[in-house]
């Protein structure tokens, strides 16, 4: 099933500027080294949703919007290049992350960990990781540059803590929803209030922003989490039960812990533990579905997608405020 | 053999602030994350030489005592945070090394990478970096956070062409002194120019540290490659022969292809091409004595560090000039 909203027409309000971000990041990503720029381009040759970009471009477009005709917009090549800079910094952690996960697919292609091998992966995601960090300081807003500072030693630590938890059996609701904040939520979060604050709004609306960021991160990556078992793969783009087989524990698995009774517990629990094998992975998610927990799941996207929608009220009726406000609807109906 | 000039006293002039450079950068690091706590304790257990911070210590202090009785000193907490973040930084790249060389000893300890993981050595390596960043914005100099991220960018390309060139028998002196001048030669002239930028050097004394620091990089790499030869292992502190197993061609081994006779030269090819075998090393290691390439690469790491000395005559005579000028002969006589 394809979702009924398209990302395309969410985006119409920053058309031109997000269709202008995959050269702008290959601009900053330039260099002379052959193999650098090789990896480069074939990351980079299939485009992801580029959310993170346009939260950016839609954070300084609604506050924009928001001051009423004869509002001064930021510099538009600042802009971009704030908008790039957190595209390469997410595809510097989706990079390294590949090798942490042992991925096989990203993007529908094989990641840059398989394809070239870990050393590679290490080196070119330190490389994004770098220039992205560049970008950021040429926004000359050290406002911007402390956040992201701040936002990436998030990502780290929940990354790191996520890696801590696997095959932790007995992880809670509560530790699930401290890890994603950090590792996914707090990006998204930093991106729109970034965007925000180029366009200089005022610390309410920077801050409603920053909050939707985040309740936006936690409805995403908890519908992300539930993808990984109900998903397509070839729609998804990434290879299913990948959270499963390197056990990671999410919402879905961690409510059936939870609910299951003792001997489906048990069941869970030894295959859990011997999960490299495809045959345990049906059973569990067997189990998934007579639990119904992907709809309990997905309620929990639902409350926090409902909680990002509330702190859009601040600002009035713009083209921009009907993008983000879409854009939580498609979170929730998306597929890949 | 030890050396017959001990660090401790060249340090002398630094000595109080080099000292306490562990603490504060144990201080950065400070997270409440405790696997991350772990990992980063067990690493900076042992220290090393700390070259880094003491080049940025040496380079704002030999500025000072240039200016003559009366000169402010650069805010302390500022050097001395400056200095830790180039540590840190080279913290990163060594945790990341490890992996991509596959290292099993690092300062006499096991690396990250054996001890935990790739995984976490990936992840860790990555936080020490934010940290590290974090860091050099804090000292709210532009220059500085400007240099250093060029820094970072030239040592992401090294070490990424260091590993495009692996295997590459045909590997020129051009190419090798290249990869040197950017892997490591660039950071350690970024350290001792940062020091002068910040205690705020003129143009032309930050500019002349800036090359001490390049050619000082330059013989220093050059030993190291030697050492991977020639080393005791328990004095290395590294694993011996790690760059001749990874595929990395260095100097002496570079000298070697150059001037062997066919038949050595063919030995030296078969050896390489199958080098997991230690017999093989202790061939390669006979050639390499008879054809005498590690009192050639020696010598080219004292040209080096000739040129580093003639750029300290801009300075007057001061306790930091005469530290920085035995550092040069620590470097040719070091054996760690």
């Amino acid at each position: 099933m394809n979702p009924t909203i398209a990302l395309e027409e969410i985006y119409a309000p920053i058309e031109s500027a997000i269709q202008a971000i995959p050269d702008v990041t290959l601009g900053i990503l330039a260099t002379p080294n052959p193999l650098a720029q090789e990896v480069i381009q074939y990351f980079f040759s299939e485009q992801g949703k580029l959310l993170r970009p346009a939260l950016t471009l839609f954070g300084a477009e609604i506050v924009r919007q928001n001051k009423g005709p004869g509002a001064v917009s930021p510099d538009k090549s600042n802009l971009m290049r704030l908008a790039a800079a957190f595209e390469i910094f997410h595809a510097a952690t989706l990079v390294h992350d590949d090798i942490v996960d042992s991925a096989y697919l990203r993007r529908n292609l094989p990641t840059v960990n398989v394809r070239w091998g870990p050393q590679i992966a290490v080196l070119v995601g330190d490389y994004l990781h770098v220039r992205a960090v560049e970008a950021f300081f040429e926004t000359k807003s050290e406002k911007i540059a402390a956040r992201f500072m701040e936002t990436a030693g998030a990502v780290c630590d929940g990354e790191i803590r996520e890696l801590r938890e696997k095959y932790n059996l007995n992880l809670t609701q509560a530790d699930y929803f401290d890890i994603l904040g950090k590792k996914t939520a707090s990006l998204l979060s930093c991106c729109i209030e970034a965007g925000a604050i180029l366009a200089e709004g005022s610390p309410e609306e920077a801050g409603a922003l920053g909050r939707y960021g985040r309740y936006f991160g936690l409805a995403f990556q908890i519908v992300d989490d539930c993808l990984d078992f109900t998903g397509e793969e070839h729609e998804f783009g990434k290879t299913l039960g990948a959270d499963y087989t390197a056990g990671v524990l999410t919402l879905p698995l961690i409510r059936l812990l939870e609910i299951a009774r003792p001997r489906d517990r048990e069941t869970v629990i030894a295959a859990f533990k011997s999960n490299k094998e495809l045959s345990k992975f049906q059973m569990i998610l067997e189990l998934i579905r007579e639990y119904q927990t992907v709809p309990y799941a997905l309620a929990q996207a639902r409350a926090f997608s409902a909680k990002a929608r509330a702190e859009l009220s601040l600002f009035s009726d713009s083209p921009a405020k009907r993008s983000l406000d879409r854009l939580l609807d498609y979170v929730l109906e998306r597929n890949r």
